[in-house]
Parts: C-alpha cells; structure tokens; sequence
C-alpha cells in the first residue's frame, strides 16, 4: 500500500492517535529489528508461516523477515531478560512482511499495532481486564464509536469440554464451533457429532452452551449454572466476573462490550481472556484489533516462564477499511504546511523573516518563491489543500502586516505580523479539532 | 541496533524533534515500501551497493531491501508524477538496509532522516538558502550547539576547474582535493602533479583556492576576485551569495555556518549547492547531516527534468554517537509512565478509576496490582524511573485523595482525586521541559 500525501497524512493521524493512546497506558516504545536469523523467526512456526515468510542469504547468515512483532518480542524479551523490569509493558507499531499473493486489502508489507504485557512467572488478572480499556479508548480516540469488543475465556472452554469429557478434542471442537456464524448451529452439530465422534448429549450440550447470549450479567448468571463441576472453568468463570467487573471502572461503557463464548481465537497459545473486536456495521471486515492472554511468551528462547497478554491491531488493513467504506474525515487539512508564504516583493526578506517566526511558533510554513504567475501559486495552494495563505507586498511590509487568507471561506484580513503567527496557530488548531474517523 | 527501554525513549525523543522541525518547514509524510523489484533500486547503483544490497527472489520476484530513501523516492515521484503538486517536499524517516560488516557505529538496519524538496523542471535557488535553517534549527531543537554546517557549490569548483582547463578531470582532482584534510596541501598538491598530470601553476592555483577562507564575507569577496572568467563559476557565486544573504532571515547565526570551498560531497550527483555538517567538539565523526542541489532526481524511472535539493541526516549514526559521547540528557524522564498506581484496598476501583482519570487527562499511568511486597512496588517504580507513585488507600479513598510521591526529591503530598491529573500533567510538563541533547 503505497499512498499519495494526502492519504499518508490521514494515516499518520492514525497512527499517531493509536500510539498516543498505548503510551497513555504506560507502554514503553520498543523497536526490534526487521531481519533477523531465519532460525530465531522460524523456532516455531508452522508451515504457513514458513511458505509466507522472505528468506534469504547473505553471506554465511540465513536470514529472515519478521512476520510479525510477538516473535522478535519474545527474543527480546529473553535476551534482554536480566535488564528489564517485570511486568513489562512495550508496544510496537511497526511492519511485518508476509509474501501472500497480492489481493485487494491484503498487502505483503503492512503495519501492526501491538501491545503485550509480560509478567515474570505471574500476571495479575486486572492485567486482562484492562485490556477492553485500551481498545476502547483507541477506537473512541480515532472517533470510530460502532464496534464491539467480544471478550471469551479459554480456561471456560477448555473447563467446559473437560466436563463433557472431551477436553482431549478441545481443539478440534473449538475448531468446528468457530464456524458457528458461517454455518449455523444444526450443520455444527452435525459435525460435531459425524466428524468427530461425540455423541448427541455432548452434542446438545456444547450447542446450548454456544447458544448462551443476552446481557453480559445475563451470559454470566448462565454460565454460574455450570459452576462447581471443573476446577478450570470455575477460574475462568472467576477470570471472566473480574474483567467485566471492573469494566465502568475502566471508562468501558456496556454497549460496546459482550461477552461471547463463541470467541475462541486459534488453538494452543492462548490460555486465558481472549479478546476481538468487530466493526458493527462492518461485520464482513472480520476482527479489527484481536488478542488475548498466553501461559508463555517465549519457551523458545528461555527457560523462565513469561506469561503476558496483548493485543494487535492491524494498522495497515484498517487504514484500507477505513478509506474503503469512506470513514475518514475529509474535512481535516491534510496540506503538508499551515500556511503557505507568498512573497509579493523582489526583497524575501520580509516573507523569509515571517515564514521564521511562523515556525518557531510552530506553525508549518512553506515558502513558495518559484516565478511563476498569481493565478498558478493559488492553484498550488488549492491543490495542496492548504489552509492559510499568507501575502506580503509593499503594501504589507510598510504597515507591518500580513494578509492572511482562509482558503476554504475565503476571507482574508490584515494581520500585525507579530500577532500572526499566534493567530494562525489559533485558528489552525481549531481546524484540526476534528476526529479522523467519523461513524 | 538494539535498544533497552530507556534508550529507546531517549531514541524516540530524538527521532520525534527531527520530525517536528521537518513539519514545521512544510515537508509531508512519506512512506515508501522497504521491499522493492531490485530492477528499481539497482536502475543505477554502483558495485558498492551491488555488493551491500539485501537481494532474494520469492515466486517469481526479484526483490530488494531500500539501501537509501532517495531511490525508492525518485520512483514514487516518477509513478505519482501527475498526482503530486511541485515544489514537492516530503519528509520520509525511515530504515535503510546494507549488508555491512557489523563494526562499532555501524548498523545493517538504521534510520536515515531525509528531506527533499523537488521541482517540475525548474526550483527557485531559494530553496538551497532554506537547507541550512533547517539543519540548524533541526540540531538546536535537539538541544546540539556546538555544530557547524558548512556550505560549497558545485559550479563553483565547476566552473574553476573550466578556468584551468581541467573541467574533463574535475571528478578526479575533486576526489583528490577531498584528501586535504588528511595528507595536506603539499602532497595533495603532489598527487595532482604527478597522477593526474597537472602543471605547477594549475596545482598552484588549486591550492591557492582551496586556501580560501575567514568569514563568510571574506570568502565571498575573494571569491568575486574570480568573476568574469567563466559563466558557470559565475553562477555558482551569485547561488552561494544568496544562500549567505538570507541566512539570518532564516534564522542561522553566522557561526554555525561557514563558505567551505573544500566540500564537495561526491562526484556526478550534485550539480549545486552542497552541505556537510560537523560537530566542532567531535570532527572524528564525520559528518552529521549531508546532502545537496541535483539537477535530476530520476532519469531512470522519468523523461520529466525533476531537479531537487534534499538532505539526510543518519539517525541511528547520529543517536549511537550522542550516547557514546555521553551527550544525552540523562535528566529526562525515560519511564514508560508519568505515575505508578499503587492500590492499597482490596477493592481496586478507585485505583482503576483514577487511572482511567489520569488517562483521560493525558498523564501516562500504569497500574501496578501484582501481589508483591510493598518494598518490591517501590523497588519497581525506581527501576523504571518513573517520577511519580500514587497510593490509593483506605485513608485517601475516605477523603477524597491520593498520596502523590515525587520519586525524585522524595516529597509526598496529598491531593483531592479531581485535581490530581491535572497536578501531574503540569509538573510532568515541568520535568520533560529539557532538551534531549547536551552540548
């Protein structure tokens, strides 16, 4: 995905409004590297990861790009174990390369959004409640309100096909279950039963059990009907009260949270609260920000045991989503300056002195001096989408003033040049007051 | 490169005023893709960068990593030519990829920090006077005084090397002059005699111009003690004359600025105005920041004329050399948070909610709730560096308050939870006041 500058501004916004949020949180900035050894990215990849990754040789070294950021994480983590302090919060907002055949919204160097948090033996579970915090504040922050976070518990499940009997299947349960809002519940049981062998009592009950919905206290009340029969599931049933206990607490308002047992989130690292996140009126996107809690970060590289929860975004999918369904607020300037400085005079002086001034006030100037006639610097101007323009003739210069004009009202006034640089980065503010998503 | 948190903080303050200051000067986001068909990046490298490249094939492909931001930059104008408007400036910092042996400073994966400003065929010389403001006020945002950029043109030594008769072998004597530095005029002068074939007086007037110095003004009127002998040469004064004239309307101070007839900075492509800036303290680095006037940024990929000017400054270089001269602040707060969030109840809602507060307000607040000894929270809380804790119990929870401790000068103080955000948010303020670089 490659963007022209316009566009590139809106993601920076969004990119920056996502790290904004994460560092509010108190993750600290982490930034691994992009190659690394083949046999440290492929510890324990699976075949689809090994036909997706780009490998190659240089030199004696065979090397790899990393196919996402939990794994160069966990290297990190291991190799620096003695200089970090546990529980320790990072995030990363980099790119990861997957060499998938190019398809519309599927790019093979895209960014990723990423917080974990890892904990040195342990992980306290508020760790896993804060986590619905986070993904609301950043989609609330981005000015995206439709969505919902779906909150599940592996130890649930997992406790629950224990009480069936089951748990040795769990994975090909969960499996089949995921393809619930696909297929349906009766072709689920149906394969439940003739694929892999479970009988229709386990049938009825794994069904019920899916079909368990309403209010998060009314799922809850549900699942307090199971209680007492596995150890597992009555702490992830704990788990689960805890992270919807302190929800308000955590600014996370009810609608935007449910907690869904059909949530499951792949098979054998997640171990605890599992999270996704859909757009409501985009349910064809899939999942927007997706994570979950995991027993350990790294038994790859370490023998210590690092529990750790997170969550990422994919920053660049989402981007796409966002542009395509026509989400980004067009009325945020997107010009690379604030203001665009006209000298009306053979001396620039006076408009170099002024595009100075603008800056150290931190308002973004551009000097435009190219010969060229009024008419082809104002349609510059129009096509950078700027919105100040700022002229200074004789006229100006002798008065000590500067004309200022809005170029989306098209007012323009006469401004003392010492006063206009604060009056520009008043208005501009104003004009960037916006959200980048609206809907 | 790899960074522990706290220099990653240090890194991303660095990283972060650099992007500033390029903003400020009206350039725009840009992110070019990191992987590229090598036909792109090799259209017109040398052997050197043959060798260096990251080069591999998947499927059918033959791909690159960017060895440098300018290719990939020259391509994008050339394939959005029509969709950009020119001046184009953008603003791209971003990782570069070369296969060098690993040596002390020297990285396989490092930031480059770039800014190019290209014209539709033509680019007023204003522009080439605005570079050295932005390098200054770039490296005095970072808090780095004692640097000084010095400036040359290329048809100036153009145009001198015309008036000897040598303009068929000025990239040779170019190369050669560049050795003054390190051997001295007498056996660059020997060098020029005897390789290259010149006679005693052409080495004479050489040398004779090389010695060229004192201020700027100084320099500027010998020169003129040249004019009229060659259109080229001529041009190029009249270039450098407008760059010094304008000088302090942008800001720069004469003394971080210096005429430098020995700067030539490579052979074919640049065709004016040249930079290199030194840091006065540490001219064993080389230089800080690079770059110059080209005639033509793509002929490879456009028949369009696209002259430019741009600069790079070799981030990661420039951050492991600040460290290693033990040039970073190292009284700026690097903790992934503003304050800890100590709950002292067993009811962590206010804890959370006051978080959630801290939050909102924009304070960075981490919660720490892992069932440790007090010793071992505070043991935390130093290790990260964070200069706040706050503790929330029974006794602050009753009245209203939370205990805020300066983890600096030890004070502690009692404040209403209404007002506490906003407390932290000023003195936070306070503490991040100072620049990142000392010196």
């Amino acid at each position: 995905m490659e963007l022209l500058p316009r566009q590139q501004a809106q993601f920076e916004r969004v990119k920056g409004i996502i790290e904004d949020t994460y560092r509010r949180y108190g993750f600290t900035a982490l930034d691994t590297p992009v190659i690394e050894a083949s046999e440290v990215l492929l510890a324990k990849a699976g075949g689809e990861t090994e036909k997706q990754i780009y490998r190659f040789e240089k030199g004696d070294s065979d090397l790899s790009l990393r196919f996402d950021l939990t794994v160069p994480l966990a290297k990190y983590v291991a190799l620096h174990y003695n200089e970090l302090s546990f529980p320790f919060r990072r995030y990363q907002i980099g790119k990861v390369y997957r060499g998938e055949r190019a398809q519309r919204g599927r790019f093979r160097e895209f960014y990723q959004a990423d917080i974990d948090i890892i904990g040195d033996g342990s992980l306290d579970i508020i760790n896993e409640a804060e986590i619905p915090a986070i993904i609301y504040h950043t989609f609330t922050a981005l000015g995206l309100n439709r969505f919902q976070i779906r909150v599940n518990n592996r130890k649930l499940l997992n406790g629950f096909y224990a009480m069936l009997g089951w748990e040795h299947r769990a994975g090909d349960i969960m499996r089949t279950v995921d393809k619930l809002p696909k297929i349906g519940a009766e072709k689920v049981g149906l394969m439940l039963h003739d694929d892999l062998g479970l009988d229709q009592d386990a049938v009825g009950d794994i069904v019920a059990f899916m079909a368990i919905s309403g209010s998060n206290q009314e799922v809850l009340s549900a699942l307090e009907g199971y209680r007492g029969r596995n150890e597992v599931f009555d702490q992830g049933l704990d788990e689960l009260n805890t992270v919807v206990k302190y929800l308000s607490d955590f600014g996370v308002p009810q609608e935007n949270f449910a907690v869904d047992l059909t949530i499951a989130r792949g098979l054998d690292y997640y171990t605890g609260t599992v999270y996704e996140t859909f757009m409501l009126d985009h349910p064809e996107v899939g999942a927007i920000c997706s994570g979950g809690r995991y027993d350990n970060l790294g038994s790859y590289y370490t023998e210590k045991q690092l529990p750790g929860v997170g969550i990422a975004i994919g920053l660049t999918r989402l981007f796409y989503v966002l542009q395509e369904q026509g989400m980004l607020n067009g009325d945020l300037p997107t010009a690379p300056c604030d203001v665009l400085v006209l000298p009306m005079t053979e001396d620039l002086s006076p408009a170099i002195s002024f595009a100075t001034a603008c800056r150290s006030a931190g308002v973004r100037a551009q000097l435009y001096t190219e010969p060229k006639k009024f008419k082809a610097k104002m349609n510059y101007a129009d096509k950078i989408g700027v919105p100040y323009v700022a002229f200074l003739g004789e006229d100006e210069a002798a008065n000590g003033v500067v004309s200022l004009k809005d170029m989306v009202s098209g007012n323009q006034e006469k401004v003392a040049l010492v006063d206009a640089p604060h009056w520009l980065l008043e208005r501009v503010a104003e004009k960037n007051r916006g959200q980048v998503v609206t809907g």
